[in-house]
C-alpha cells in the first residue's frame, strides 16, 4: 500500500477528462492536477519549448512527492515523454501508447485512423507506436485544427458536426474500423464522434485507456492506496484560477471547489 | 461471436507453456498448435532462415482459417514478427511486447533484467520495446545458452540451479527488481527462478502475459467464442509425432491424446 498522491498535468484543462476517468477507475486514490494555464496551449509551440515546459511541470510534481505522473497532454506526450522518463525517477505514463495498444487490439481490418491536433499528427508518434505493436497495420492520421477552439468556446453544434464530418471523411474513405481520438478535449463531444462514425467503428479515447494503464501500473507495482478510503483531488494552475475553474468544471463534469495558483517562477526557479 | 480456431506456433514444444496459459484464460476457445519439430530449434539459425520458416508455418495456419495467430516462440518473434504482420491478413500476437509492457508496469526502481536465448538477446528487441514504453528504464539482458538443453533433457536439478544462479548474478549485481523470463521453456522450472531471485523480484513470464494479451485482443475485437462451451485442442508437428507428444506433455502439463504430422513439403509448397 502506498498513500502518496498521483500527479496529472496538461497544458490547460483538457487533461481533466483523463482525471475524470482515473477517478471512476481509482476512487480511492488522491490526485493533484496541474494545468499550465499561463502557457496554454502547447500545440503551436516549438518542440523544444514544449519539452522545457513539460519538464518544469513534471519536475514540480516529482518534488511534491507524487508516486506516479500522468502526462495527460497529447502534445507534451508526443514531444517530451521520453525526456521526462529519462530525467525523472518517478514513473511517467503518457496518453499515447495506451491508445495505440487499445487500437491494435480492437481493429478487425487493421486499418486505424487518428484524429488529433496538428502538433500531435506532425510528430508521427501514433503511427510509430502502432507499427511497433503491429507492423502490418495501416494508419491514417488527420489533423483537426478547428476542434479544440470550438470545444473550448462551446459554440454551435452544427459547426462542430460539420467540422467532425470533414475530418472524418478521409478516414471513412480509407475504411478504417477503429479511430483514436488523440486529444484530451475530444471526450467532451463524444456523442458527435459516435454519430458521425456510427456503430461499425470503434472509438478509442485517451481518457479511458490512460486510466486503465494507470490502474494496471499501480496494481503491478503494488503501490495502490487503501481501497476502502475515498480519494481527494487538488487543483493547481499557473494561470488565472477562475479561468481554470470555469473551463475545468466542464471537462471534469464535477464542481471544482478550489484552485491554487503556482507561479511560473516557482516552476522555473526550482527546475534550475 | 466467432467460432474460428486460434493458431499457436513454435519451433517445437516450448510454446505449449503459452497454450497452457491460454487454456486457463480462455477455456471456451478452440486452439490448433503447430510445432515445427523437423526444423527445431530456431535459436542457432540465421535470421533469414527463421523468417522463412516462421512465415511458412504462420501462412499454413492462416490458410487453415484461424482467427488469430500467436507466435509463441521468442526467437521467431524477435526475428520475424513484423514480417508476419506485414504479410498476413490475420492478426499476429507475439510473446515479446506483452512481457515488455508488463515489466514496465511492474518495476519500481525501473531496472529490468531479461533472461533469454542467445538469439533473442542478440536481437535487442526486448530493450527496444521496453525503451519505447519507458525511455528511462535500464535494461540488462543475459543470454542463457545452457537452460533450454537442461530443461528439455530433464537433467539434474543441482546443475540447473547452478546455471540459473550464474545467469542471475549480473542481474542481482545491477539490482534489477523485475526480470523477464524471455523463453517459453522457462515456466517449466519456475520454482528455481523464484528461489534464486527471492520475493523482492517480480518475475514476468511470456505465457501469462501473452494469454492476457490474446484474451484482451479477442474481447476488444469482439471475436470471442461462446463462453458456455468447452474448447478443443488440435496438435500438429512437422517432426516425429511421438517425440512431440512425450516432450509436449511435460510442457502442456496435460495428456496429449493425438498428434498429426504436417509434412514440410506441405508447408513449403503451399507457401510458394
Amino acid at each position: 500500500m502506498d498513500a502518496r498522491t498521483i500527479g496529472i498535468f496538461d497544458s490547460g484543462a483538457g487533461g481533466l477528462t483523463v482525471l475524470h476517468d482515473c477517478l471512476v477507475t481509482l476512487p480511492h486514490e488522491d490526485f493533484v492536477y496541474l494545468g499550465d494555464g499561463a502557457r496554454c496551449p502547447y500545440g503551436p509551440r516549438s518542440t523544444e519549448e514544449v519539452r522545457r515546459f513539460a519538464l518544469e511541470v513534471a519536475s514540480y510534481l516529482e518534488r511534491a512527492g507524487v508516486k506516479l505522473i500522468v502526462n495527460a497532454c497529447n502534445t507534451a506526450t508526443a514531444a517530451a515523454l521520453p525526456l521526462l522518463q529519462e530525467r525523472l525517477a518517478v514513473p511517467v505514463v503518457g496518453v499515447l501508447a495506451p491508445e495505440a495498444h487499445a487500437a491494435v487490439q480492437a481493429t478487425r481490418n487493421r486499418r486505424i485512423g487518428v484524429l488529433a491536433t496538428e502538433g500531435t499528427v506532425r510528430s508521427g508518434r501514433y503511427a510509430q507506436v502502432i507499427r511497433t505493436l503491429d507492423a502490418g497495420a495501416a494508419v491514417l492520421s488527420v489533423a483537426c485544427p478547428k476542434l479544440v477552439p470550438m470545444i473550448e468556446s462551446g459554440g454551435s453544434n452544427d459547426a462542430l458536426v460539420a467540422a467532425v464530418r470533414e475530418y472524418a471523411a478521409p478516414l471513412k474513405e480509407a475504411e478504417v474500423d477503429t479511430v483514436i481520438l488523440g486529444c484530451t478535449h475530444y471526450p467532451l463531444v463524444r456523442p458527435v464522434f459516435e454519430r458521425v462514425f456510427g456503430r461499425g467503428t470503434t472509438l478509442v479515447f485517451s481518457a479511458d485507456e490512460t486510466a486503465r494503464e494507470v490502474a494496471e501500473t499501480l496494481a503491478r507495482k503494488g503501490i495502490e492506496n487503501d481501497p476502502r478510503r475515498d480519494g481527494e483531488c487538488t487543483f493547481l494552475t499557473t494561470g488565472p484560477p477562475d479561468d481554470f475553474r470555469s473551463l475545468g468544471e466542464r471537462f471534469l463534469q464535477l464542481p471544482i471547489p478550489s484552485v491554487d495558483r503556482v507561479s511560473l517562477s516557482e516552476l522555473e526557479l526550482e527546475a534550475a
